[in-house]
């Protein structure tokens, strides 16, 4: 266990679902000594974060939990951050630490901003693991290994702060990566909701249209993301809405694009689109298998 | 071996890259006694066609070959359907049946109307397996094994044609659908060439407005059709460009719509739209896992 997360006596993970479970068993099979308190909105789930091992006791409140903490997780849904936040700001000392795991940057800062004393002491964090799955029951202790994980840190935010979420994210195996919450929110508004609502659309046109009884495996996988949790990208979309409706124009230019030339029967121009695209493609596949490897080696 | 399929000496499968191979190969692993001659464009793949075990004989002409045949399986690139069936129909004698594995079959069938003398003894087949590899290496005996294979009989096709047709992907594992020509080219345009064309374009998004390095699995597999065989989908996708067109404005009405319901914020209605399309697809999934499971306990 690193110099800073040994020096924290207790974690606060607020939210014991999926991830929330995740962090405390990751961070006990990396090594952890001090004391993780999970808080959980129902004592149920987090009865079944506790048996799962995620964390050491649980409880439904947030007082003395938060007050007694060095470092908390907000593992919460995105549509539940800022009453959260709202309930955790007057039990925040000016020795914690927060960080998140929240899917969208912008509305998390901006809600942090709107409510802690010491936003400074926020580090904003976006781990990109997850799956299809839900509940304490599903987490796994190496759900972060060698996965990338965004940090947005401001100017103003704390050093020490910064340096004590980098390790906790580091030590759960992930390969940090640090951009402003703009820059992350387009990111994932191109790469993951994105693609997350043309997998919907997808079957939104096969509900239309047929076809169910021919559709194989291309058809599964490209609509997989039409099977995740349906309130949680709600959530998403609704909070990183901007970006999303920019990168929604983009693909309207994209299929206006491709419209045209298959109108005008360009095989020249479709297969040269179709080449761009799987070139592209398999470089962002060969960057990201050696990215992963460097991680593993590290 | 099947009774239609015993009385058959020898089959031609003429282009013996993956699927002509495969075809081969699960034909003698369901116990095929004939003789299979694989006749190829280039001499070199006909011989990798032969060491792979998918043909006992390769050859560079299609005569005495078709002649010799009472079974043709024509296996080419779709953007050589025309060319060659202009080939074969001399040679096609009175009692040679054809069927194909192209992924479209309004073109096919138009192809095959426009040269054979007995356009009643081709059977259009759709086999729904493949791969994104290429080439007889790749080839695999149990390619077919309980996937879907559209057959487009049509009204003058011959029955006993038709009944050897069905025997044979009947042979190689397959579950049989029958529909016409339109209705399958309208169903893979939807579940297949507009997945395709939608994966290409998300990478074209994505080369647009970058965001690589925080692309994670989800991006992974919604864009795993863009690195299929550009060539080859290209054919595909001009030789179904009415039925692909049509889908792509059914996808850009979606767009639209979605677009609407974000651009003023309508939780309820995005919400809606997801937990449709999530249920539409478990749908999908739970009812081609039982039809794979009939399929295999038949």
């Amino acid at each position: 266990m690193n110099r800073w997360l040994s020096q924290v006596e207790q974690v606060a993970i607020v939210g014991t679902g999926l991830l929330g479970t995740s962090v405390g068993q990751a961070l006990k099979a990396g090594g952890y000594a001090g004391r993780i308190v999970g808080i959980a909105r129902r004592a149920a789930t987090g009865a079944r974060a506790k048996a799962a091992g995620g964390i050491d006791e649980a409880t439904t409140e947030l007082d003395p939990a938060v007050r007694e903490s060095q470092l908390l997780i907000l593992a919460v849904p995105l549509g539940a951050f800022d009453s959260t936040l709202a309930q955790i700001a007057p039990l925040a000392h000016d020795r914690l630490v927060l960080t998140d795991v929240g899917s969208t940057k912008g509305s998390v800062l901006a809600a942090a901003h709107r409510h802690l004393a010491r936003p400074e002491l926020f580090v904003g964090a976006h781990p990109m693991a997850g799956s299809e799955q839900q509940g304490p029951e599903a987490a796994c202790a190496t759900l972060f290994q060698d996965k990338p994980c965004v940090l947005t840190p401001e100017p103003a935010t704390d050093t020490e702060a910064l340096a004590l979420v980098e390790s906790l994210w580091l030590g759960l195996g992930m390969r940090l990566l640090r951009m402003s919450a703009a820059e992350h929110d387009q990111a994932v508004a191109t790469v993951s909701h994105l693609p997350h609502a043309m997998a919907a659309l997808l079957v939104q046109v096969a509900m239309q249209r047929g076809g169910w009884d021919v559709a194989s495996t291309g058809f599964r996988d490209t609509t997989r993301l039409a099977s995740s949790n349906p309130p949680m990208r709600a959530d998403i979309l609704s909070a990183n809405r901007e970006a999303v409706l920019e990168a929604l124009d983009a693909v309207r230019n994209q299929l206006d694009a491709f419209t045209a030339m298959l109108e005008r029967d360009d095989h020249a121009a479709v297969l040269a689109m179709l080449e761009a695209s799987r070139a592209a493609r398999e470089r962002w596949l060969n960057q990201s298998r050696s990215a992963r490897e460097d991680a593993s080696e590290s």
